[in-house]
Order: C-alpha cells, then sequence, then structure tokens
C-alpha cells in the first residue's frame, strides 16, 4: 500500500469516484451524454443522458466496473484548455457545452482519468489507489432534470456514498437502515398514527384514531403542566384580516409564506401564519395594569404557512401545523425572572419527552432589527445572563436573532445522534410598538410591556415525527395511545379477559381487547410488531389465580403476575416515567 | 265595556294598531311617506319615510297619540277602489304607487281609520276599542331599507308589541328584559367567556382563558362518553382540495356557504364547510371488514361557513365553528343499533347540561333526493321504528330531510322557554355511493356501508351561547371555568388562604387566590358578579378550626366548614350534577 504525505480529503475521494463512475458509464453505456457529478453529504452524485433506462438493479453492474478501474491504479491528469479547445473536445457533449458557455474565465480546466474526460476544477486524487474499493456504495437511481427546472430534460442521477475506509461505510449503511426502519412516514402508517392523502392536498395529515390519542396525551400533558406554570389557555380563529399581519410586519417580510387572502364580503382575510396578532388581540381586550402581569397565553393554534411541494416531507414539513405556542407578556424587570422560569421549563420538558442531549444556542442582532442597539443590548444580556444563572453551556449565533429580537434556541440530539430544534424563546421588541400595547405601570401612566414569544416543542406534527423516529415507534408507556392488550387463550376465556380488560380501562389505562379468532402466537407477533408495551394472555390457570400471563415489549415473557399488582406497576412506571 | 261575540285575534289587534301608528305619525311628523307596516311575532312594525329623524325618546309622543286614537273609538272602514283610483288617491305617497304597481288584481283594498288610509288587505278591528290601550308598547326605531335593498332609500322602522291584555304585555316585557340580562353577548364579556375584535373580522370569536377552560371541560366530557361509547377520536386539517366537495356534492349544492378558493400551486383549495370528505379518507385508509363495523368516528372540528355579516348574532350565528362531529358507518342490519343508541346517548346528553324538555322530529324526503323511494322508506321506517321502541314522542316534518337522506332532530326549550335545535341524526345515501365506501361482507364480496352524520351539540360556540343565556351566567358547578375563589379577610390571612387554594387545586378543583388588597366585601361583590359558585372567605376564626366560611352562589352565607368536608361536598355536587 503506499502511503502518501498528505491523505486526500474525503471530498476529494468522493468527487473522483464521481468521475469513475462516469468513466464506468462510459464504458457500460456508449452514447451517454454527462451533465454535472458533485460531491453532497456522504457522498457523490452523477447526472447522465443515458441511452437506455437503468434501475437499481443496474448498480452492482456500475459498482463492479468501478473497482475495476480503482484497481487498474489510474491516473487523473489535469489540463488548461481555452474555450475553443474545450468546445471543441466536448462537441458531442451539448451539457457540457452549455456549461463551457456559463464559465466567464477565458480557460477551462479538465481532468482525464483512463477514457473519461469531464470539465472539472478539482482537485482529485493522483491515483485511483488512493480509494479504497470496499470503502463506497452506489446507493440508488433517481430522475433529476437538468439544472433543477422542469422546463429542461429528465436525466438519470446516480447516487453514491463514499468514505475512507470499509469500517466508516458499514457504520454509515448500518445507520441509514436503522433511520429507514425508523421513518415516520413507514411507522406513522404501521402503527397507524396519520396518512396523508392526494385529494386531501400534500402536507396536510389526517390523524388516525391512534394518532388523534397521542396528540391528546401530549396536549393534556401541557395544558396541565402550563396550568400549574400560571399560564392562561386561549383559543383563536385559522383565519384573520389581512390587516392584522400588516399591523404586525408579517404580510410584508413573510408574505410568501402566507396563503393567498380569501374575499369576504369587502374584507381580505388570511389562513393564519402565526397566532401572535390574536394574542395581542385578547390581551387588548381589557385595560391591563402592572398588577396584573406577567399575563401568559397559551394555545396549541394551528397555523398554515405555505411550503413548495418539493421540500415537503412526512410531519417534519407540512403546509398546516399546531404550535405549542405561547406570550409571555411581562414589565421589564420580570423578564429575567420569565426567561429563567421558560429556559428551566423547557429543558424540563424535553427531558419528560426522552430528550437529555440539549443544546442550547443564543442568537445576537441580525443586520435588519426592530428596536434601538440599546434595547438589544440590554436583552440579549439578559438572556445571557439567564444562561449563566442557570449554568448553561451555550453557543453564540452572531446575528442569528430575528428581525423582532434576540432569541434562545434549544436543539436536541435524537437516538440516531441526528439534531433536532424544537424550543425557541424570543424577545420582541416588535409587535408591542406595532400593536401599541400598554399597561397602567404603579405611577398610573401607560407603558409598554416587554412580550416573549416562546414554543417548546415547535410544532405537534415535526414533534411526533421526530419522536416516532427517535423511539423507532415504541413510545413511552405514558405515550403509547394503547398501553395493553388482552388476550384471552381461547373463546372459554373471552369473558375473563373482558373483565381485565374493564377493569385496566375503568383504572384510566388505554387497553384493547383481543378476542377475535386468531391464534395467540398470531396476536402477540401482531401486538409486537405493533409496539404495544404490554400483552396480558388469559387462560385458564390465570383465571383461577386472578392474574395474567405478562409480556413486555422488548423484554418477552415475565410470567404471571396478580391482576391489582399489574395495574400497580404500570400505573408506577406512567408516573415514573413521566 | 262592549262584548263582542267574535273577539278579534290578536293579530288583527297589532295590525290595526299598526294602522293607528301611523296615524299618529301623519298627525304628529305631517308630510311623512309611509311603506308597509305588517304584523311580527309579539307585535308590528311600520316603515315611515318621515321629514325629519326621530329617536327612541320620540316614542312615548307617539305612543300617546296612539291611545288618544284608541280612546276615540275609531272605525276601521274598508273600501275597494279600481287601481286608477287608487293611483289617484296615493299621488303623493310614493311607496305605496310602488306597491299598487306590483299588484296583479285589477282593484285594490284600502283602509281608513279616522284620518289615516292605508293600502291593506285587512282584515282589521272593527273599532279602535277593541283595543287595550295599556296591552300595547312601542319598543324601538331602527333604520330599514325600503323593500329591504341596500340601494333604495333608509327608512325609519318603528316596532311594537301588542297582546291582548295588560299582564300579557306585563309578562312578555318582564321575560324580554330576562333575556337581555342573560343576553349571551353581554354575559360572555362580563364573565370574560369570549370577545369578538374588528380587526379580526366579524363571526369569527376569539375565546378567552376563561372561556377556553369552558370549551375544555365541554371537549373532555364529550371526549371520554364518547370513547366509553365505541367512538374513536381523529383529527383533520381546515383546509383540503375542492376536489373533495366537488366528489361529495357540497360544491354544486352549498357552495354559497364556501369561502372563495385558494390557490396553491396548481390546486385550488378551500376552509372546509364540513368534515365528512376527511371521515371518508380515513375510512378508507385500510381495506374494511364487517368485523370492523360499526367504525365511529368522532372529531370536534372547527368548519368555516359562509354567513352576511347582517344575520350574524354573537355566537349563535359566526363564520368559523366547531362541530362535535361524528360519522358512524354500519353494516345495513346494524341501522337501528346504532340509531337507537344515538338517540339515546343525544338525550342523555342534553340532559346532563341541563336541557331537559326536548321535542323530536323525524323529517322525510324532499322533492330532490339521492338514493331511491325503496331506499328512503327504509330509512325512514327505521328511524320511527327507533323511537317507537324507546317510547319517544315526536314530529314528522314531511319533506324536511336533507337531500342525501331522512333525519332525527332533537330541539330543547330553554329556561326562557326559546327553542333551540342542537341535535341532528342523519342517514346519508350520498357520501358512501360518491365516494365508493367499500367493506368485505362475510363472502368475501364489495358491499357499501350505510352512513349516519350525527351532532348532539350542534356547534360548541352556539351551544355555548344558549347554555350561558339558559343558566343566567350561573353555570353548573361541573361546568364554571371558577368553582372557587379564596378570600382571606387581611393580609395576615394570606398564607391560609393560599394553603386552601393550593388544597384545591390539588384536588383538581378549578380555583382562584383573591389575596390583593380589596375589600373582602367588595370581593364578595366581584364573585357574585362573575357568577362563582362558591366562595371561601378565611381569617383568624376559620384559621383556628382548619375551616372556611363559605358563600354559596345564590344562596348566600352557609356558615363554617370544615375543608376536608367542603372538598368532598364539593366533589360530591359536581359528581351528582353531571
Amino acid at each position: 500500500m503506499l502511503i502518501y504525505t498528505n491523505m486526500p480529503k474525503i471530498e476529494t475521494i468522493r468527487h473522483s469516484i464521481a468521475h469513475l463512475a462516469a468513466g464506468a458509464v462510459q464504458e457500460l453505456y456508449p452514447g451517454t451524454k454527462f451533465a454535472i457529478g458533485p460531491v453532497i453529504e456522504n457522498g457523490f452524485y452523477y447526472d447522465f443522458d443515458l441511452p437506455r433506462k437503468i434501475a437499481a438493479e443496474d448498480l452492482p453492474r456500475i459498482e463492479k466496473k468501478i473497482k475495476e478501474l480503482i484497481n487498474q491504479g489510474i491516473s487523473f491528469k489535469k489540463r488548461s484548455l481555452s474555450k475553443a479547445q474545450a468546445k471543441k473536445l466536448f462537441k458531442d457533449q451539448p451539457y457540457k457545452l452549455e456549461l463551457i458557455k456559463d464559465i466567464e474565465n477565458k480557460n477551462v480546466s479538465i481532468y482525464q482519468s483512463k477514457d473519461f474526460i469531464d470539465l472539472c476544477k478539482g482537485p482529485h486524487v493522483r491515483s485511483s489507489r488512493e480509494i479504497s474499493e470496499d470503502a463506497f456504495k452506489l446507493t440508488k437511481v433517481a430522475g433529476a432534470y437538468w439544472k433543477g427546472d422542469e422546463k429542461n430534460p429528465m436525466l438519470t442521477r446516480i447516487y453514491g456514498v463514499a468514505f475512507n475506509n470499509k469500517k466508516q461505510l458499514k457504520d454509515y449503511l448500518k445507520q441509514q437502515a436503522e433511520a429507514e426502519k425508523r421513518d415516520h412516514r413507514i411507522l406513522g402508517q404501521k402503527l397507524e398514527i396519520f396518512i396523508f392523502d392526494q385529494q386531501v392536498g400534500a402536507g396536510l395529515p389526517l390523524w388516525l384514531p391512534k394518532g388523534t390519542t397521542l396528540r391528546k396525551i401530549i396536549k393534556d400533558y401541557l395544558y396541565q403542566e402550563l396550568v400549574n406554570e400560571g399560564y392562561e389557555w386561549i383559543e383563536t380563529p385559522h383565519i384573520g384580516k389581512l390587516d392584522l399581519w400588516e399591523t404586525s410586519g408579517h404580510w410584508k417580510l413573510y408574505r410568501e409564506n402566507i396563503y393567498s387572502p380569501i374575499d369576504i364580503e369587502k374584507d381580505k382575510y388570511v389562513l393564519k401564519p402565526m397566532n401572535c396578532p390574536f394574542h395581542v388581540k385578547i390581551y387588548q381586550s381589557k385595560i391591563r395594569s402592572y398588577c396584573d402581569l406577567p399575563i401568559k397565553y397559551s394555545e396549541i393554534g394551528t397555523v398554515y404557512r405555505y411550503e413548495r411541494s418539493g421540500t415537503l416531507h412526512g410531519l417534519t414539513r407540512v403546509r398546516g401545523f399546531s404550535q405549542d405556542d405561547a406570550h409571555v407578556i411581562c414589565q421589564p424587570g420580570q423578564l429575567l425572572e420569565e426567561v429563567t422560569k421558560l429556559t428551566k421549563y423547557a429543558l424540563k420538558t424535553l427531558e419528560t419527552f426522552g430528550f437529555k442531549d440539549c443544546f442550547i444556542y443564543l442568537s445576537t442582532r441580525p443586520e435588519k432589527y426592530a428596536g434601538t442597539p440599546k434595547d438589544w443590548a440590554k436583552a440579549t444580556d439578559s438572556l445571557k445572563q439567564v444562561l449563566k444563572k442557570l449554568k448553561l453551556d451555550y453557543r453564540v449565533d452572531p446575528g442569528g436573532g430575528v428581525f423582532y429580537g434576540p432569541k434562545i434556541d434549544i436543539k436536541v440530539k435524537d437516538s440516531l445522534k441526528r439534531e433536532w430544534q424544537f424550543t425557541t424563546i424570543q424577545f420582541d421588541f416588535n409587535l408591542p410598538k406595532r400593536f401599541k400595547m400598554t399597561y397602567i405601570d404603579k405611577k398610573g401612566k401607560k407603558q409598554q410591556p416587554f412580550m416573549i414569544h416562546r414554543a417548546i416543542l415547535g410544532s405537534l406534527e415535526r414533534f411526533i415525527g421526530v419522536l416516532l423516529e427517535h423511539y423507532g415507534g415504541a413510545l413511552p408507556l405514558w405515550l403509547s395511545p394503547i398501553q395493553t392488550w388482552v388476550i384471552p387463550v381461547s373463546s372459554g376465556h373471552k369473558k375473563y379477559a373482558k373483565q381485565i380488560h374493564d377493569l385496566l380501562t375503568s383504572n384510566g389505562l388505554r387497553s384493547e381487547l383481543k378476542d377475535d379468532n386468531e391464534t395467540v402466537s398470531k396476536k402477540i407477533r401482531g401486538g409486537e410488531i405493533q409496539k404495544i408495551p404490554y400483552l396480558l394472555v388469559v387462560g385458564d390457570k390465570e383465571i383461577k389465580s386472578k392474574s395474567v400471563s405478562l409480556r413486555q415489549r422488548q423484554k418477552g415473557d415475565l410470567g404471571i403476575i396478580k391482576i391489582d399488582k399489574l395495574i400497580d406497576k404500570i400505573k408506577q412506571e406512567i408516573q415514573v416515567k413521566k
């Protein structure tokens, strides 16, 4: 094995494999026209205009050819040509010609590896021997428009991944397989949580009974927690006059995310893209005094925001979503305490749902902003003080604040080590001023209150999507839409099974009675697929001893347990996990 | 007093007073042009084009003049004229001329009472002495367009009520005053249940914290009850492709109630006017077998329907409302049982909320209908059988069914004896066919299921509006957003008051601690205005005996009660009332 003093960067290796892939395609499918082949995260792709259609089944053949090329020790040679020379060289390659036309320099550089020549800036490996033949894999074939424009011809894109060594590839593929198994779009269907329907429209989930139960569990949990935290719950409409968002400034700044207005009599109404103006209106429905502050309004408000259909993805990117939204309206002197409470509460809540790996970001003043630099400095300093006081590590995102104020964001790492942003705590200089919000201070003078927007989970849709992937569908007991299945061994045991089921239900547990005529083993398998936390099998033995045979998810058979003991056990587990 | 063998009907009296009112106006405001003066519920109105503006302050003067006319024993004389003669007679009365033009008969009839002559079919009293001078009252002045068309001139409408005798008038006015005191629009503001806001838009309520709590109590109650009844809860979006309502047939038939479509990419979407198509889509998300039926989907779905701004009225007529909607999808043989359960459940639910006076209506096939006459006969007969089996009285509304099937409606009488329709149980021949819904029967063959739409409370908004008026704001304990106020006598008692408040809260009761610096008597008055069920006052005596001084709404002081006894008492009361 050759030792190079300068190991090529992984991006260089990926790019060189892309060229080898193109070379392989050139040999296997003569007459192919070549488009582009850039490096992407974890690998590369190359777009081809092929003389015939290919599918995933063809990839191993191309892969084999690439390996042959790697083992031939092909060198990558760079040359500089004038544009005229290049045009001549690529005269049969229309996509390359188009690319040459777009280049502003006088000269262009090309790379040759064996018989394949490409228009390319490089860099590349010096020899194909620098590439491990067992550390790459072609992963899929897809259609892609030339230059991403649907008016252009549809090309064939071949994707690949590549790493420095075999182990890295293996680890990556394993994680990918795990992520695929945990894909909430697949799990959501298998566990009957939600569906999408073409006739309803893209990005608009319909929640099936189990998904609706899950949403209710989460909503009820938030409801009670926030009542305890001194929040008041409100409910506001899904449409409102456009005037509201003109006043708030959103119509000017976020218009592209707001759906086109609906005409009602002489006014224009829009689907609400955010709840804020409604909360302001409720605040303004009576005169507020300093004694009333802080006022904390909370709403699970369903908002609608335009997203291009191409960017929609299961529950994690939708067109209508329910925010766990709240606004804290307070006196300037109360800001520190309120942000402290909020930050602590957010971390506690995320932990309750099983997200213990949290990262905090503090975003400061962007170029365009509302309020004065002094206001910003003061507010940003307050946020810093809070994080310091709570002894929390954080990273600063300079200029990353929204135009209306600095913010604290909390990201979590899921069980697959992927980062998701859930919580945002945003200071707002804008709305109190634009809506002329006031309160009466101790001296009887009108003052402008401070306002904090915040969402802990962000969007219920996205949160549930991530939750499903985080747990691979095996939601903790307290979140499981169905907690127990009661399975009678034969029809003679149905009555007892029903008694057990009713007892569980009357104890507030979510149980299902599986008394149809399937075999017990098939039901147990079904319960495992449905990720039911506890399966309770009952037959003669169990009836005699007033007990059940218990199977716990992921643990298997736990033996016979008395029914009252079981109920205690489950109730305790729900309490502790929560 | 003269005794007439034929007492005039009350409508005749009302109409005659309308003429006398016009006569009075003619005397008081010479130059007045007269429009029309029909009989309405409880009274009459007359529309005038007056030479000067008048207001409510002017009504007593007109009323006095009418009484003078009554006491003059004016006779009402009828004459028949040709249209030409009539035109001559009314030459200075442009509105009458317009009316004459519209009459198709050759002759017209006129009535004369003293100096006032009106175009009128009658009948009228023979003499004004048949009218009790103390059994009528002019009630208000309002603007009204000629022929109800806003392009026509605005006239002045004077309203009046009239009865057979003084007592009836007094009773009516008393009931009116009570209704006004109970007006949910006023109560809603006073009790801080909801607001409307001009900038948000007409007919779109914003629910304040107490209103949101009330909604949650109702929703949670329905949620649990329906789970017990075998319903599954689902949640669907507020918009969907127009295609859904084209398929359902609503776009063709109810277009005027659907808001204008929103363009998203290449498709048209509408705010959902009803939830049905979404429920169908969820039903169709997998293959259903006869074993799965009945399937019962429930949703508190917020729908948006266009109403002219002129017809909007507080919560009882809005533009967006939350239906307690459900669809029962069953085999034909299950219809009877399901409708029986539904009817019983509906009556039980209405009673739980305090509506015991229920009237049942059965609406049969209208002129235009979906399905076959045989289907209709069978379904209608099923509904009749159910009502018979349940021994329920009902009235038939012939032809009153919706086009897609016969229905059972339940109306209630509120505490002011006004009728409201809440429940509707509708059979549907239309949607299963249009959406091609199927289930697999015992023989493995595809069959079309039966479908029942139903809402028990109808619209949560309207229901809450009626609920507030029914109880005059004094909602039963279990529905009260705030159940107790804890009031410390002085600042030394605040700590104990807080303990009591926390104890109530931890027992699941909705309590508020009133520890601001107002006087106790002012707080008690405040609690009465806010219709708080229990006021708990605590001072030295109460601390010593671990008790509270209890005041119950509408009952006043109940004396001292031990705190644990109080909690038991309240919990018991909540259970019983529910």
